[in-house]
Parts: structure tokens; sequence; C-alpha cells
């Protein structure tokens, strides 16, 4: 492989004035640039990164942790990693894929043996172990996702409970009462204390008491068969709801298929609204599902680059951002069947209350 | 952060010992080694693995590379992800996600800028200019599918062809004599000649052909949208069709509640039968559909593994390989409605021909 010595001979300039092109250190006219480039492309040169890395002491790789083997990896977490690999790249980093379980140990052997300036944690939980490791080992690190108490922490995650109030707020003004909420069972002992089901639930419940209306809260295992078990539960359970929130992607298409088996019409009998789904699930399901979108891009994004601002100036603040889901209307939401008065007026509308 | 000088001094060993413990070149007793990882432990030391890299000319990354956004990553591509990120963490490698095109001058800047030993590339078409670009560069890779001339490349793939073979094989034992193949449509460009759809069209017209069958094509975007369209154009110009093989993943969803919405019963009045769907999705659609499921997972090990047995001994033989989809039947396939002789024998069944 050629040196810059080679290639600064075969450009016929200095061997500084390479280094000023490879390493963008100083401006250098586009004509000396070009035969510089020229040069490189001939002889074959690469930079030498390794070396460029230890002088640095940085490697501009970022590690992204994600449970590859704990559960099946959802729509929105395929946003987050081809966002955060598209950010990282615009930033000049490589991100790394590390598919480690919320264990500290098997984490510890990654960080060990792996070449990163930092870490971004996927599948946060409320008391999160791996945590006081990186900690330990001073290594930067920011988590997507957040832990029960983040203060000190660089966080970015979705505003699981701003989307259960747009949710309840769109839901009531279409003149639901009795609105239940769906969630997911993680069956990993590891995601106990899953920042996401919990900060939905509580959000749920203190939200509807708020509106003077009666909390329902079931949940299904994150499958088909749990989708269409959740429907004939729900039915026989709680015939009066008129109106589901769920936050389970994956079982949300078996679970709009279990209601129609039932013999419900969609949104007539049961309005359904997606939380954090992704909007190409909402899309994809029969029929195309309301839904308050997950963030996927924002979140890879957002947490790629308050990182590597970081990197680049430990000075510069903590990010911790709630990103919001936006409400995107599909064909399952719409006032009950059986609604006796018109509904109130909803945020959405241009319609004034009496 | 701690040197290894004062790992040793604290361990009371050798700089030598604590190099073999690290670096794993001289056997060292259980004891030192135990005494020794407890001072690294307590002092916080972390291998220098930039330095480490640099004497062995080895990054210990391996790139993937994989389109982020040209179109959706689809669930097979996902566990090609998935499982190529834990065999490189098995073999000590890092996987590092290139989100690139099939743009070989954005390559370029990805492989100059990087820092990487190896390549894998996914997405690839009967002529892909990202090849000569590598090979110019040195840089051994291996391709997660195949060039329409691949011989003298390392190459792991479906076997597309064999999964029609197979679909046909078990729809005929059923005793369809009019089938169908629904393919995708890809938008983009830059992806002409993307292997799998031409693969297996011609598969399916030959092995239709080989049978004394007319086969019949249709293809449709890979949206919900187009799996409707695609149930009403099929129903409309081929109403003698009995049974669709489906290389659509994305449509294939909406393709059966399409077919539903028009009146028909799934599998009585069509039999659907998927080609290379994830096991994920085809367990998730309604009703779970049969499918030939794609080996992602097997794409993504076996990829990483040949690459890094070649990075360890470049005598290693390049690896050729074509994966077989297995059968899943789930509720989407079964003999004709209107099937007037019992159907032949299926390779499946335990019974004999006359």
């Amino acid at each position: 492989m050629a040196t810059m010595r080679e290639v600064a001979r075969h450009a016929g300039v200095s061997i500084a004035t390479v280094s000023f092109v490879v390493n963008g250190t100083k401006p250098v006219s586009a004509a000396t640039r070009a035969r510089v480039q020229a040069s490189m492309d001939e002889l074959g040169f690469r930079r030498n990164v390794l070396a460029r890395a230890l002088a640095s002491n940085r490697t501009r790789n970022l590690a992204l942790v994600f449970p590859a083997l704990e559960h099946r990896l959802g729509n929105t977490a395929l946003g987050v990693l081809t966002s955060a690999a598209v950010a990282a790249s615009a930033r000049g980093f490589n991100l790394v894929l590390w598919p480690v379980s919320n264990d500290p140990a098997q984490l510890e052997e990654y960080v060990t043996g792996g070449l990163v300036d930092a870490v971004l944690l996927m599948e946060v939980t409320a008391e999160d172990a791996r945590i006081p490791l990186l900690q330990r080992l001073d290594l930067p690190f920011a988590l997507i996702g957040r832990t029960a108490e983040p203060s000190g922490l660089a966080y970015v995650d979705m505003d699981f409970a701003g989307a259960v109030e747009s949710g309840l707020d769109h839901l009531t003004a279409l003149g639901h009462e009795h609105i239940a909420l769906l969630l997911g069972e993680i069956a990993s002992p590891r995601l106990v204390g899953y920042g996401p089901i919990a900060r939905t639930g509580e959000a749920f419940e203190s939200g509807m008491l708020r509106r003077g209306l009666t909390p329902v809260v079931v949940s299904a295992p994150q499958t088909p068969a749990g989708g269409r078990a959740a429907a004939a539960d729900l039915l026989r359970d709680h015939p009066e709801i008129t109106a589901t929130l769920v936050l389970n992607e994956d079982a949300l298409p078996t679970f709009l298929a279990g209601l129609t088996a039932h013999g419900r019409s969609i949104p007539r009998d049961m309005s359904v609204l997606g939380l954090a789904t992704s909007a190409d699930a909402a899309a994809m399901s029969d029929p195309p599902v309301s839904t308050l979108v997950a963030p996927g891009s924002e979140l890879g994004r957002l947490s790629v680059d308050s990182m590597v601002d970081r990197l680049d100036d430990p000075a510069t603040p903590l990010v911790q951002a709630l990103i919001p889901c936006e409400l995107q209307l599909g064909d399952t939401t719409s006032p009950p069947a059986g609604a006796t008065r018109p509904p109130r007026a909803s945020s959405q509308s241009k319609g004034t209350v009496p």
C-alpha cells in the first residue's frame, strides 16, 4: 500500500500538503486537491486510519448495544439502528453493532475487547445494571430510552406519557369513554422494569382518572397468538370498551383480525389506536391502523449526533430529550357506534364547542 | 487509564506476564491469571486495542454494507444483520454497519475512511459495480447474494431456484395446475438486475414448463397497496389460477386481505405459498401463511464465519454456498376447491404412488 511520501512525490507536492488533503487539517486549493486525489487513486493509497486512530486516541467507532437474542427486534428498533448508522456515517464515525443482552458481565467483554469511543444502549430498564459498569470504565455512553432515575445521564427517549395523552385526547374527542390499554408482555426476566411498558401503563391510568374515566389495562404476549387471545379476552371481560390503545406492535395485526373474527367491525364497534407503532407497521396492517408513530429515526439520529458532539467537546451539556410521537390517522378510529351525543370537539377539528 | 506496567506492579508480576494474559500469547497459570485479572479490574485497565490492532494490522472490524435508504429493510435482512453481528462477536470481531447504497463511489468513501478488515455486501445485483472497486482496493469481501457470473467470488446466497422447485412440488402434489408467481417490483434503478427476482422468475417459468404447465407471472410494488392491487388484478386477468407463489413479503399480508375482500376463501379458493418469507412474517400474517422460509440467520452466520476463516488463513477456499429454504406449513395451502381427482402423492406424505 502506498505511503503519503509516495503520493507526495507522485503529485509533486509536499508530504504536508498530502496530509492536509487526507486529514482536512488545512485548506488546499481545488487544483492541488484534485492532483493529490488523482495520485492517491492511481497509487491505491488509503489513509492509515489505524495510525491516525492511535495518534488521536480515537477509533471513530460508536457501539450500539441491542439485544439480538432476547426478543425480536421490531420495526422501530430497526429504524433506530438504520438512522444511527446513517448519522454516524455523516459525522465520520462507524456504527458497530454489539448484539449483547442486558447483562453487564457480557457487555464488559465487549467493552474490553472492542474498539469504540462511546456506547449507545438500547432496551434500557428501570435499574439498568450496565450503567454502573460503563461509569466505572469511564466510557462515554448515552441511553436510547431511560432509567427510572435518569438525572445526570445522557438519554434520548420516546415521550410515552405524551403519546398516551395525545391518544386519550384523540379518542375522547371522538366521544369514547370506555377505553382500554393493551400492553405487551416481555418474557425475558432481564427486561423486568423495561421503561416503555411501565411508563405507558402509569400515564394511561392517571390520564383516564384525571378525565373521570375508568382505566382498563390488559396485556398479551408480543406474538400473533397474543393479539388473537387479547381480542377474545377483552370482548369477553370488558364488553363496554369501545376503543383500545395498543402498545404491542407484534400483536396488533392479529388483535385487529381477532376483533373481526368475533364479528366486530373496525372502527364502528371498536376503535384501535396504536401507540409507538412504526409508520411501516401501521401502514402494513389491515385496515391501516391509526397510530402515534414511534420516532425511531429521530431517536437514532439524535443519540448519535449528541454523542459525537460530546466526544468533540466534552463540555457539551448532556442531552436529555423526550421525542413526541405524532398522530398518523389510518382507518381504525371513529366515534363509537352507539354514540347518543355528538363527539366532543377534537383538537384536530375546526369546530367550536358550544 | 492504567497501563500494563501499573497492572504488573499491582499484581506483583512481570509486564510480560500481564501481556500474556491480555493477549493470550502464552499460557499463564489460573492463579496468576486471576490475580492479574483482579488487578486489571481494580485499576480499570482496558487492553490497548488500538495498539494491538496497529501491530497486527488487523482492526477486527467487519463491515456489512446494506442499503439503508433505498428500500425498507425486510425481516430477512434483519435476520442476516442480527446473526452476522452475533457470529462476528463469537469470533472476536465487531460488525460495523455501512448504510450505503449500491453506489461504488459512495462505498469508496467508506472504505478509505473506515477501519475494517473485510466487507460483506448485501443486495447484490447481476452486474455489481461495487465488486471491481473492492478488487482494485484489494480488500477482502464476500457477497450475501451473488452476481450473474459469480465464479471466483466468495458468496453465500439463498437457493431461490431450489425454493421455487420445492414450492411447485408442494403445490402440484396438492393437485394444483394453474399456478401464478407474484414478484416484487423494486423501484430503485440501482437495483436493476437484483438477483432474487430474476432468478425466481426464471426458475418458475422453466419449472412450470417442465411440468407441462403454463407459467403466469405478475408483479406488484413491495407495499401494502401493491398486495391489494395484485389480488384484484390476478382475479380479474387470470381467474383460472388456484395457487400463487409470492416473493414479495411486504405485499403478502394485503394480498391475502385482498383475496378475502373479493370473496375468496383461503386456501379453498386460492392457495398462497410464500417464497423466501421470514418465519416471523409468515407467522404474523392472517391466516399464518405457508412459506419456504428464508434462511436469514444462516446467511449472516455463514458469511461472517467464512470471511473470518479466510482472514485467519488466506489459503482457505472461497465459500460459494446456496442455502435451501425450508417448507413451513401454515394455513394457506390445500388442494384446489374444484379438484375432480385426488391430489398426486406429496413428497411430504407417506402414501405410495400407484
